[in-house]
């Protein structure tokens, strides 16, 4: 069994991606379909390349990720595959994936170039889809394209690390279906650039001293149980390994979300300060 | 290994889909269970007729597409089970199916008679499932029901050619994830009343000339990139075959959509005039 | 091939359904996993517990139900499995199960015990994992956990019969998709209380006669046809075996619901009154 994951800005109404699928199992029909999003923002870059970054080590080596944002087709738009970390992703060379080779150094990139081998009245999913299968059934990269060392950077912002080193500034890059604030800084930055000092970490107004090893790591005694803490905010380290802004059992329609109670948005600034 | 497929207005939140995919894999541990769409608007026929009309094609000959829209059995509303153009289609007798029978002759229909073989609290979707798996199986038709010929017709517009055959006239009968509308008139019925000639579409006080033959399609040199076509409105032959009027990477938050710069709405007139 | 349901309140638009589902399957490729819903409120215990309790029974014995709400690990919230039924649950005891087990004597419940077993940063979604996982190749309760007959019981109010066995008093516990209201009261509960007597619904200023066999279960003759009903409230007993107080063809943007049209919300009480 070979694993084909999708993310795309489809939505979920339409039969966008049912046909999707159908046109996988058409051409492969051993392949086990996952889904990880497809509720996108439309085209937006961002927001996919966090979004399959944080998903794909969850997956066995050998998974095919086939990622359906701004995947027109075009000169300004190449269609690339890409083996990384003993996964394959397939995407236009729009960015989303530029993230992804920025933190661990592909083993091969081509440039899809079977177009002219279907009909004439292919889709882009169409050309995706037959990548996929291809890879999924153990195919090589380079059946399907040329190679290439080259790849659209994304346009996003980094995080920086002060000449000081005393501090990193980063942003907010996602808000989660908890109203939790993403950022872009990394725990592998914040443990370089402390070298053992305690941090706190600033945005708006607000200060919270370091991080704790998981949402409900409140001090719990005969005075104070978890919930006296319903609506504190913390810091944590997500799964993906981000620095994550939350508050306790967040809830948009009653205690209120990071995002909501601070207002925190997309690219707002998030600092974290060593001591 | 089988493909059924599911259309429904049942939405993701309840248990409904979870459930009835439970009942499936009772009845047949082989089945792969597809999702086309679970947010057709609740007993919204033309929908739904246009879901599953443009996502069929795309999954393997044999698969069997359970229809969940408006179908509690009544002597108005009987159930019914078609194979055309080698697929299956579950259904009640409500219209859903009509639009493909007018495309295609089916190759059978019968109305499904199996009720009071299963026990009696035996649901709608228990009926369907049963027959779902009886077919995803191998089984024929006429175990499960009796041939008929008679199926309810659609209440539903259709495009008509004026009488100089200078012109088509249609309505949008679908908005998608993207803010594009479809339209009802088919890229043969273009083709044929068009016999070589250009044509412009019209609608409310907008006018667009041809079609393209994709989202991106446009002159691009060293003045213009794409870029600054973004928001330009154009229109296509999507691919289910519909004429469709998009704006290029539409955008509800932030460039608008076909639906919401025009105004465009269900029901809408959209037509085709030829020079 | 085994079966392990999900049901969370994580949402689907970010990573986190997909990334469960990828190490589900990076520990047992042959898991076959279906989703019962991803929308819970975030942390509703009370609608966590009435969706796995009507969906559970769909499926196969055997069947391991994962239910990821408000699963972090504490002292207060440990991690439980439960046999009941024949099938296998996997959650917080966080009064979740305590709904079935209060109908059903559990077969067996163990307090997950395999926490440090597994790497120091396992996620509470890897516990889970690791014992579904565990549980669907056949493998024992007793192997990843010790025995215990105490479950949180759930903070949610329970149906009474009056002390003059002449009504029923229950609530509303969960409103679908449709606007139908579900109230704690079971067909079990009024059948048993009405000995043969008739009965009417009570709830606001409203009043039901007796409960339909079916949504569509109205008088049809030459001068009424369905179509007449559309908009008429009905009290019926949905398949989850609760009574449910409904609109014939609900529609929140047509004729409205019976959330809507009523006012009816979560915990509105909703009598059963017999004659």
């Amino acid at each position: 069994m070979s694993i084909i994951t999708l993310t795309t800005d489809f939505g979920l109404k339409d039969h966008f991606v049912g046909a999707l699928k159908g046109k996988i199992l058409s051409a492969y029909n051993q392949a086990a379909i996952i889904d990880i999003s497809h509720h996108i923002d439309l085209f937006n870059i961002p927001q996919a390349s966090y979004i399959i970054g944080a998903a794909y080590e969850s997956f066995p080596e050998g998974t095919v990720h086939l990622i359906g944002v701004d995947a027109e087709y075009s000169k300004q738009n190449r269609h690339i595959a890409m083996q990384l970390n003993g996964h394959f992703f397939i995407c236009a060379d729009n960015g989303i994936l530029s993230l992804l080779s920025q933190k661990i150094v592909p083993q091969k990139i081509v440039e899809i170039n079977i177009h002219d081998r279907l009909p004439e009245n292919a889709s882009d999913m169409d050309v995706f889809v037959t990548v996929a299968c291809h890879l999924a059934k153990g195919g090589s990269l380079n059946v399907i394209g040329r190679e290439t060392n080259e790849i659209k950077p994304i346009q996003e912002l980094q995080p920086t690390v002060a000449d000081d080193k005393n501090s990193i500034r980063g942003c907010v890059v996602y808000i989660d279906h908890f109203g939790n604030c993403v950022t872009n800084i990394t725990q592998k930055q914040v443990r370089e650039a402390a070298r053992g000092r305690d941090f706190e970490i600033n945005f708006s107004t607000k200060i919270i001293k370091g991080v704790k090893k998981g949402y409900s790591d409140f001090t719990v005694n005969e005075r104070f149980s978890l919930k006296n803490y319903e609506g504190e905010k913390l810091a944590i380290f997500n799964e993906a390994g981000y620095l994550e802004i939350a508050i306790y059992r967040s809830n948009p329609s009653t205690v209120g979300t990071a995002s909501s109670l601070f207002g925190l948005k997309y690219r707002d600034v998030v600092s974290v300060v060593f001591k």
